[in-house]
C-alpha cells in the first residue's frame, strides 16, 4: 500500500476515510479545526437577502501558470456571488478523486484553496469526499457551492442592462484560456502567459458602495467568453449592443497564442475579469475605482447599449466595418474551468 | 453528431450549453422556468439559524433497483439537512458529464431529482454542468449541495450523546448497499431488493416537534453503515456504547446476500435510514412516532449509551458472546453512493 497515493478507501467513508479528513483536508481547508464533523455546518442567518451559487471544476491540466484547479474553484464561486452583488460568506467544498491521485498533489491545491478564500474573506464550511477506481475520473474533480449576503436593496443582474450604459470590461481578456490551453499543448512560449484567477468581491463591493443603482449588470465572462456572455445580457435584458474591437483590452502574447491556436480572444475564458453595465454618466468613475487595484488597471470602455432590441451585437472592427457577434458554437476549448 | 448523446460542446459554456439548459435541464428541474439565469440565486434569509451541506454521488450502477443516482443525490441532502434538526429549502446541482452520456438517460435522471425534490419540499434553485471527454469520467457525477433552516432552539449533532440514551434505528439496514451491489455483480436473486433511499425529513420534523429535547443525535447510517456512524458518534460524544445483535432489524433477503458476498449488514450503507438517540423515557414515544408512517415501521431500539468513555462499542451477539465493533476499515463497498 502506498501512502503516498488516494486509495479507493479513501472514499469509503470508513477508518481511511477519516484518516485523511483528519489528517490532510480538515487541516488544510478549516478554520475550526477539526471539532464536531457533523452533517451540515451551521451558521447564523444573515439579514437581508442570500445569494447561493453551485460550479463544479474539471480543469486540464489540473496545474497551470498562475493557478491550479484549487483556487480556480474558491475564485470562481467567489465571483459568482459577487457577480450578484453578494459579500461571499461560506462555501462547501465537493472532492472526487481518482485512486491514485497523489496526497502531495492533493495538499497543495487544498492549500491553494484555503489561501484563495482567506483572501477573499470567505469561510469553507463543509465538505464532501469520494474516491472512484483509476480510469473512471481524471485525477481530481471539484465543485464548490457558495453562500453570500445581500445587504444593500440594489437589483444586479443581467436583465437590468439599459440604452445608453456602457459596457466596462475590468481589464485583459482571454489570459486563463490561454494559459490553459498553452500549458496543456505544451507551447513554447517564450514567455509565460498566466491565468487571470482572482477574487473580484472586493472591486464588486467598492463599485457598488460608491456607483449603487448607476451598476446595473455584472457578469464574468467565464466559459464562452466576454462574446458570449455579452449576448447571455443582451437576450436577457431585450437590448442590442454596439462592441469596439480596437478598445478590447488584449496583451500582445496572448494575442500572439490565439493567432497560433486560432482562437479569438472575445470567445476565450477568463477567471478574475468582469463585465459592467453602468449609466453612461458614471462610466468614468467606474472606471477611476477599477484602475485604483492591481485587479482593475487595465479596464476600459469596451461598448455601449445601442437601444431595445432582439440582443444583437455588432462589433466594430479595427478596419472600420461590422460584423455580427454571435454565442459560442461548438467546444473551442473543452475542461478550460 | 448524435442529437441524442452528450456532446463535449454542451459543456463549453456557448450555444450548446444554453441549448442543453433551456431544453432539458431547467425544465426537468426548476420551478420557476428558464427565466432570468443568473451567475447565483437570490434567496430570502430565513431568520434563526441555516443548515448548510455538500456532497457528490458517483454510485455504480447508476440506475439501481429503488432508485438512481438523481433520488439519491437529493434525498442524501435532504438527509444530510434534516440530521441537524434542519428544515430542507433550497438545493443546488452540479452535474459532470461524461461525453457520449444518453439524454434520455440524463432526462431520467433529471425527473427523479426534481420528483424526490417535490416530495421532500426542498427547491432545486440553482446548478451547473460540465462535460469531460470520453475515458475521463464514468457516464455521470453528481454533486448536490443544500441550505437548511433550523426553526427551533435545540442543538442536535454527534455531541450529544448522553449517558442512558437510547439508540433507535428507524427501519431495516443495509437495503441500499446491497442493492446497488446486487445490481453491479449482476447476482440472479430470485427476489428484487430495493435502495432504501428516501428522504427523512418529515419524519424528523414529526420527532423534533413532539419530543423536543430528548432528541440528543440523529444521524444516518450512510457509507461505513449503522457501524461506523455509531462509532463516530461515540467519539465525538466521548460515550461508550452496546449494541445487541439480535435487535437489528435486516431483512432476510438482504441478510443472504450479505453472506453470500461476504459483508456484515453493520457496514453496509443506507440512504432511507436514520439513527436516533433519544433519552431513556422517551424511547417509546419515538418508536411509536415512527411507526405511523412508512418510512419507519421496522424501528426499533437497538441498544443504548452505557455511559461515559473513549467511543468503545460492544456488540452483544446472538450467541450471547461480546465484540468490539470498529469503524469500516478498507473500502468494501466501492462507489456505492
Amino acid at each position: 500500500m502506498n501512502n503516498d497515493l488516494i486509495l479507493l478507501g479513501h472514499g469509503s467513508g470508513g477508518r481511511l476515510s477519516h484518516q485523511l479528513l483528519d489528517e490532510l483536508i480538515i487541516p488544510a481547508l478549516s478554520c475550526d479545526g477539526p471539532a464536531g464533523q457533523n452533517d451540515a455546518a451551521i451558521l447564523d442567518s444573515p439579514s437581508g437577502r442570500l445569494a447561493f451559487t453551485t460550479d463544479s471544476y474539471v480543469v486540464d491540466p489540473v496545474f497551470f501558470p498562475g493557478g491550479n484547479i484549487g483556487d480556480l474553484a474558491v475564485n470562481g464561486t467567489v465571483n459568482d456571488l459577487a457577480m450578484m452583488g453578494a459579500k461571499p460568506l461560506w462555501m462547501s467544498v465537493g472532492l472526487i478523486l481518482e485512486e491514485g491521485f497523489s496526497k502531495k498533489e492533493l495538499a497543495q491545491i487544498l492549500a491553494s484553496m484555503r489561501r484563495a478564500a482567506d483572501i477573499a474573506g470567505i469561510r469553507i464550511v463543509t465538505g464532501d469526499t469520494k474516491v472512484v477506481p483509476r480510469g473512471k475520473a481524471d485525477r481530481i474533480f471539484i465543485n464548490t457551492s457558495g453562500i453570500g449576503s445581500i445587504e444593500h436593496s440594489l437589483e444586479i443582474n443581467g436583465s437590468h442592462a439599459l440604452p445608453g450604459d456602457n459596457i466596462i470590461v475590468s481589464g485583459t481578456i482571454g489570459d486563463h484560456g490561454v494559459a490553459v490551453m498553452a500549458s496543456r499543448e505544451g507551447l513554447e512560449l517564450g514567455t509565460t502567459i498566466e491565468s487571470d484567477s482572482a477574487a473580484l468581491n472586493a472591486l464588486v463591493s467598492d463599485l457598488v458602495s460608491e456607483l449603487g443603482c448607476a451598476i446595473h449588470v455584472l457578469r464574468d465572462p467565464t466559459r464562452g467568453g466576454v462574446a458570449t456572455t455579452l449576448k447571455e445580457i443582451a437576450l436577457q435584458s431585450g437590448v442590442d449592443l454596439l462592441i469596439k474591437e480596437d478598445s478590447l483590452p488584449v496583451k500582445t502574447a496572448v494575442r500572439g497564442v490565439c493567432s497560433i491556436l486560432g482562437l479569438d480572444p472575445l470567445y476565450v475564458a477568463n477567471e478574475g475579469k468582469m463585465l459592467i453595465l453602468v449609466s453612461p454618466e458614471s462610466a468614468e468613475r467606474a472606471i477611476g475605482i477599477l484602475r485604483r487595484t492591481p485587479l482593475g488597471t487595465d479596464a476600459a470602455v469596451i461598448g455601449e447599449v445601442t437601444g431595445k432590441g432582439t440582443g444583437r451585437i455588432s462589433l466594430e472592427t479595427s478596419s472600420g466595418g461590422a460584423r455580427s457577434v454571435e454565442m459560442l458554437s461548438g467546444e473551442q476549448l473543452p475542461r478550460i474551468c
